[in-house]
């Protein structure tokens, strides 16, 4: 019997074991081939049917059509972070709401290409809430605008699709990117690094309309230019192959499991399971303002913040591992994403409830 | 048993079965800790033997002192081609050996940000060989030289380090990084995707001096700036943790197997075994000229070049993989990168002898 932990990381950080045990038999002989995953060609037809597997896969969940293009990267949200205004700020403007420390360095990376209007930010509340509709303003003329759809440090996440507005939207998904059902029609680019909801660490993609890559400067170099992954298939230079396979997996796994509608539920499920056990005591407190409550990364404090240490290190001997919140601004976080499974937070509720009557 | 062929891929390639095996237990419960390696944290204790594992050992190998800095990064070599003059080429020219293929795409990339002096090139012979120190000539006052170490395509490689020059020496040592002990004294930075020698595809580490990084302009894209892996260890953002756990097994697998001067020798008489094979007969020809034969990549053609398909496709069938030569030369080619057992060549030499006599 392996011996597993309950998984509360915020990224890198729990991956289905279902893909973990498929996987384990694709490391020396991948399918007959007498090669493993991470020794096949990448021009080969097996590696091609993981590589396609994945792209279609993923259009295949958000339901997106031909005029979409899914693009296999490396080099994270923080690469992404200047490919955005390098590809797409032609007109040397654009807008970006600011709801946490990934937008802030989002904006940082975008001032050095052009300039930035900031359309909301919510950095006065300390990034407790994701400003509303009626708070958001983007100047005319924008090129784009950019928003962070979840914020891993401060527990928030936007309740739903940013509203309707004139300018291409670009989101960063990182951390809810194929969590929930979105409305693609509000979206232009979508980016995300695949370490927490979809795979595992080395694996960037980006789901793009094809009209909106037309303006990349020919001038760009070229692994920096979107076109690159758009023309050649995210096959121009060798991919990140056996992240691309550990994703492949997972889609198939979200498949199976209902895909986003499915994987929705259950995340609102668990979501609300764990606040609901916060909310029914003062010993623990949720930082994050009511309606905007992320579901990927469940933020609290401990009442007495000073138990908080104790907290964690008996979570840890009790097999719940990772609760520990974000150096920034301390306090405790339950990163809940797809693959962490509804006994890891009935685990972490018993957990809660047990602590209280000890410690309170 | 498993299933394993002889696996010739030019890259990425084979993978030495001990680490393959290795990494199997890896993947769900890594040294008891509950999770796989891909579900560590980056901030975590085990990750960080890992890493530091990786980039300690590649020093302990070249034999690097505190002058040097190893940096993790991703988007292969293509991604150096432009890292390589956004960091270094500040006085605005710079001078490049053309060796082929790659070094082609490098200089068609650093020309996007400033003047390239082409330092000696043996395209009009087909880069059946590497330019002769004399016939390198190298314009004053440039910022750097670069040059590629091995050619993947053409099956040439520098017989040994590149001549003393005065500017600092730029290596992609994609295809022979660590096949090899070289004389550090020669460079200022090597780079290599990791998925030839090293490791598997999502990887790319580039070795540099400490000195030379000063120079990049602080205008640069963060993720695009050396200093931002050499100062922070390379852990700036989420690394690719699973292809740098696989590059740190090898690494280990390297020690174990005598470092640089044993896979040196090694890779030495793998190279002399399948060369004086093709050269006992004129049914086979080697394609790249004597002294810049390649020990990585052995291109040759067939004296009947119409009974080259059928070699493939014997070979293949006799468990021989990945023979093909590249699509843009045509051919074959046998890589036989450090991973690859002498006994695989000894079963190809036996091919060769075997296909003479029944096609010859």
């Amino acid at each position: 019997m392996t011996h597993r932990v309950i998984n509360f990381n915020p990224g890198p950080g729990t991956l289905p074991e279902e893909v973990l045990v498929e996987a384990r038999e694709a490391l020396l002989d991948y399918k007959g081939t007498g090669m493993g995953v991470m020794e096949l060609s990448h021009r080969s037809k097996p590696y091609e049917e993981i590589h396609f597997g994945l792209m279609n896969g993923i259009k295949g969940l958000l339901g997106a059509g031909d005029e979409w293009v899914v693009m296999l990267m490396q080099g994270g949200a923080s690469t992404q972070f200047s490919m955005v205004p390098m590809n797409l700020m032609t007109g040397g403007r654009a807008a970006y709401v600011v709801t946490g420390e990934w937008s802030q360095k989002a904006v940082a990376e975008a001032q050095k290409h052009g300039t930035v209007e900031i359309a909301a930010t919510s950095e006065s509340e300390k990034f407790r809430r994701i400003p509303r509709p009626e708070e958001i303003h983007v100047a005319d003329g924008v090129d784009y605008l950019h928003v962070t759809s979840n914020n891993t440090i401060y527990g928030t996440q936007w309740p739903g699709d940013p509203p309707a507005v004139a300018p291409p939207v670009v989101a960063d998904v990182s951390s809810d990117f194929l969590s929930r059902p979105l409305d693609l029609s509000r979206y232009a680019l979508l980016y995300a690094g695949a370490q927490k909801n979809l795979g595992p660490a080395g694996l960037t993609v980006a789901v793009a309309r094809k009209e909106l890559l037309a303006r990349a400067p020919k001038t760009l170099p070229t692994m920096l230019n979107y076109r690159t992954y758009a023309e050649k298939d995210s096959l121009y230079n060798t991919p990140p192959t056996w992240p691309i396979y550990i994703s492949y997996l997972c889609t198939q796994w979200l498949q199976r499991h209902g895909g986003l509608a499915g994987i929705g539920e259950r995340n609102e499920a668990k979501a609300r399971l764990l606040y609901d056990a916060l909310d029914a005591t003062d010993f623990y407190r949720p930082t994050a303002e009511n309606e905007s409550r992320s579901r990927m990364n469940v933020t609290f404090r401990l009442a007495d913040e000073s138990q908080e240490e104790r907290f964690a290190k008996e979570a840890t001997a009790a097999g719940l591992v990772g609760l520990k919140g974000h150096r920034a601004v301390g306090g405790l976080r339950a990163s809940i994403y797809n693959a962490l499974p509804v006994e890891g937070v009935e685990a972490l509720v018993a957990f809660l409830r047990d602590f209280e009557k000890r410690a309170g």
